[in-house]
C-alpha cells in the first residue's frame, strides 16, 4: 500500500509541476497556495465555489424534482472541482448510493476537507498543499492534503479517510471491551466501513495556537444482518500562551454549535475533552480544550449526523480568525522556544495516549505517513524545565493542570 | 516524590554555586565541567581517582584481611569521592551487606555512572552536569545525571535507580505474561528490589551517534522464602550516518567483553537487540544495534554478575573512541536536519515500544523527568520524507531495515 500512495502522490506531484499549466487549463484562477490534486486539471480546486453544504443534499433535492442526466452531471463536475481530489468511493457510486447515510457523510468529510485547506491557504500565502490519494488493499483509502514550512504554517495535515472490509480481530476486541456487543457470523467476519477527517495545524508563530479536528463514522454489519453504527470527533485547541479572549471565542462558537442541537451537549462534550486530551504522566492537558465525543448513536442516525455537521461547520469559523489575529503578531526567540517545548508534549500524548494514533500504527496496512501528518515539524525536550512563577508560561500550566470553563 | 526530587536538586545546584567553591573544597581538581553533587564538597567528585571495578570486592577482601574500622571508613571515604552522589542504600548498609549481590550490582552501577559522566566530561570542555538524586515514597531512589546543551553533547543522561517494596498487581501481571511463574503470598504480597543504570547520549554533531545502555537487576521474593532473580541490559548505537570502522569497533568492543564469558553470546544477544530496537510501523531499526538481553538467570547469580560487569566496563571503550574521532567533523545543514529526522525516530520508538518507558510512564510515582531524559533535546518530523536513491541517507535507512552483521 505504501508504494501504491507513493505512486499516486508521485502523479499529484506530476499534476502540479508546473503550476502554472494546471492552472492554466483550469479557467479559473485557483486559490494562492491550493495547487491542483491529483487526477489532471478537472480535479483542480476552483476557489470561485461557494461554502460548506452545497453538495450534501443537493443530489437528493434534484432527485425529487426529477432532474435529467444532465443535471447530475453538472452536479458532479460542481463537486468535482471542489474536492481536493475524487472521493475514494468515486462520485458515480455516491450518486447510486445517495440516500445512504454513509454516502452523505463521505460527502461531508470531503467537504470539510475542501474549506479547511481553502481557508489555512487564504491565510497562508506561502501555502503550498500536497495532495496525496492512497488506496488500501484490505478496501477504500484515503487522500492526505499536507502543508509544510509555509509563511503562517509550520505543518498542517488535513485528511480524509474512507475504509471498509472485515474487522480485524484486534479491532472488534478493542470495540468490546469499550461496551460493543458485536455478534460475528460463524465464521467470525464482522464487515465494517469507518470514514472520517482528521486535521492538525501547527502554525509557526508561538500566539497562534495549533488546532486539531476529528469527525468519523462507524457503521458494523452484524452476523444477523443488522448494523451498528456510531459517530465520534471533536475540535480542540492547543495555545501555547493563553489568551483569553480566544479561548472564549472558540468555545463559544463550538457551543453554539453544539445548542442548535441539544443544550446538554456541550457541556458534556467539553468535559470529555478534557478528561481525554490528558497527558497522564504529566498531569497537564494537551491544550485547553473544546469538544470531544465517541460512540454517539442516539437520538438518531439522522440527527447525529445533523450534529456532526453543525460541528464540521464551526471549525473554520472557530480558528481562522484566531489565526488572522496573531498571524503577525513579534515574539521572541524564548516564546518560540516555549512553543517547541509544548510541541514536544504534543508528542507525548499523540504517541503515548492518542487512540486513534496508536489503533493505527498497530494496524498493519495502515498509512503512516498519514498518521504520523499529525506530529509537529519540530519539537524540544528539556530536562527539569520548569517556567518562573507568575510567567506567561505558567499561566498557561496553570490552565492545563486545572481546565476552566470559558463559556456558560 | 516529584517535589523531593525538586528540592535535592536545589540542594545538588546550591552546591555547585559558586562551583569554585565545591572545587576549593575538594583539595584535588574535578574533572573540568563535572560539578561537585550533592551533601556538600565532600560528595565531590575526585577525577584523580583510578578506574572501574577498585570498589567492587574490596569489602570483601579488606574484611578477609580483617582489616579495621578504620580501614574500612578510609575505603567508604574513596567511594565517597568517586560516586556522583550518595548510593540510595547508603554506603553504611552496603558495607554491612557486602556478600549480597544486590549491594555488589549496586555499587557496580554507582561505579558505572560515575565513569561514564566522567568520560562524557573528559570529552566536552562546555558540558555540565546536573546531579538529582530523588527519592521514591514507595522504597528506593535514585540519581540522575544530566548534560544539556554543552559543546559536544546536545544532551546527556546517566540515571542510576534503586527502588524496593512490593511489587504493584501491574507489574506482577505483565512479569507473568512474561513468563514467570510468581507465587505471591497469601495476602498477595510480592516484595521486589530492581536497580539499574541506563543512560541516552545524544551528541550534537550529526556524524557522532547517539548511544544507550541500561543494566538492570531484579529480585523477588516469593511467598515461600524463595528469591527469584534476573539480569538485563545492553548497549547499543544509533547513528545519524553509517561509519562502518566505528560499527565494527562498537561491536567487537561489545563482543570481546561477552565472548570472555561464552562465545554464545553475543550472536544471541546481537539478534536479540535488532530484534528490540525495532520501530514496527516504520520497518526500521531505531539504530544498528549492539547487545540486548532480559530475563538472564543462568548459569548462577555470579556468573551473571560477572558477565554484566564486563558489559558495564565495555561502555566507555566502546563508545568514547567514537565520539573523539568525529566529534570536530565538519557538517552541513542538510546533515544535521537529517539527524533531527533520526531523532524524531527515536522518539517514536521510545514512546510507542520500549518497554522500559512504557512501564515507567504507566506506574504510579516514577520519576517522569528521569525517564523521559531519553528523548532528545530537538527532533523533526517531515510528512513523506524520502532521501534520494543512493544517498548517504539513503545508505543508513538500507542497514536500519536490512541489519548487518559487524563482527563475525
Amino acid at each position: 500500500m505504501a508504494a501504491a500512495a507513493q505512486l499516486l502522490r508521485g502523479a499529484a506531484r506530476a499534476a502540479r509541476a508546473p503550476p502554472a499549466l494546471a492552472r492554466r487549463a483550469l479557467g479559473s484562477a485557483p486559490l494562492p497556495g491550493v495547487p491542483a490534486a491529483r487526477g489532471g486539471p478537472r480535479w483542480a480546486l476552483a476557489g470561485a465555489l461557494g461554502g460548506l453544504g452545497l453538495g450534501l443534499g443537493l443530489w437528493r433535492r434534484r432527485a425529487a424534482m426529477a432532474a435529467g442526466e444532465e443535471e447530475e452531471e453538472e452536479e458532479e463536475e460542481r463537486l468535482r472541482r471542489r474536492f481536493m481530489a475524487p472521493p475514494v468511493s468515486g462520485l458515480r457510486e455516491l450518486r447510486r448510493r445517495r440516500r445512504e447515510l454513509r454516502s452523505r457523510m463521505e460527502l461531508l468529510i470531503m467537504e470539510t476537507q475542501a474549506e479547511v485547506c481553502r481557508a489555512l491557504a487564504a491565510v497562508d500565502p506561502g501555502a503550498a498543499f500536497a495532495v496525496d490519494t492512497w488506496e488500501r488493499k484490505e478496501g477504500g483509502g484515503g487522500i492526505s492534503c499536507v502543508l509544510q514550512d509555509g509563511d503562517v504554517f509550520e505543518k498542517a495535515g488535513v485528511n480524509v479517510s474512507v475504509v471498509f472490509g472485515q474487522l480485524s480481530e484486534e479491532a472488534a476486541r478493542q470495540m468490546r471491551s469499550r461496551g460493543k456487543a458485536l455478534k460475528a457470523s460463524a465464521d467470525g467476519k464482522l464487515p465494517f466501513c469507518a470514514m472520517g477527517v482528521s486535521s492538525v495545524i501547527h502554525p509557526k508563530n508561538p500566539h497562534v495556537p495549533t488546532m486539531h479536528f476529528n469527525y468519523r463514522y462507524f457503521e458494523i454489519e452484524e452476523a444477523d444482518g443488522t448494523k451498528q453504527w456510531w459517530f465520534g470527533g471533536g475540535t480542540d485547541l492547543t495555545p501555547t500562551y493563553l489568551n483569553e479572549e480566544d479561548a472564549v471565542h472558540f468555545h463559544k462558537t463550538l457551543k453554539e454549535a453544539c445548542d442548535k442541537h441539544d443544550p446538554k451537549l456541550y457541556p458534556k462534550y467539553k468535559k470529555w475533552c478534557d478528561d481525554y486530551f490528558f497527558i497522564k504522566h504529566r498531569g497537564e492537558r494537551r491544550g485547553i480544550g473544546g469538544i470531544f465525543f465517541d460512540d454517539v448513536d442516539s437520538p438518531s442516525k439522522e440527527e447525529v449526523f445533523q450534529f456532526v455537521q453543525s460541528c464540521a461547520k464551526a471549525i473554520v469559523p472557530c480558528y481562522i480568525p484566531i489565526v488572522k489575529k496573531h498571524c503577525h503578531d513579534a515574539f521572541t526567540p524564548e516564546e518560540k522556544q516555549w512553543q517547541q517545548l509544548r510541541r514536544g508534549r504534543y508528542v507525548e500524548f499523540n504517541l503515548v495516549y492518542d487512540r486513534g494514533t496508536k489503533f493505527g500504527l498497530l494496524t498493519p496496512g495502515s498509512r503512516i505517513e498519514s498518521i504520523l501528518m499529525s506530529l509537529p515539524l519540530t519539537a524540544r525536550w528539556e530536562y527539569m524545565h520548569t517556567p518562573p512563577e507568575s510567567s506567561r508560561e505558567a499561566e498557561i500550566l496553570e490552565v492545563l493542570r486545572n481546565p476552566k470553563d470559558w463559556v456558560h
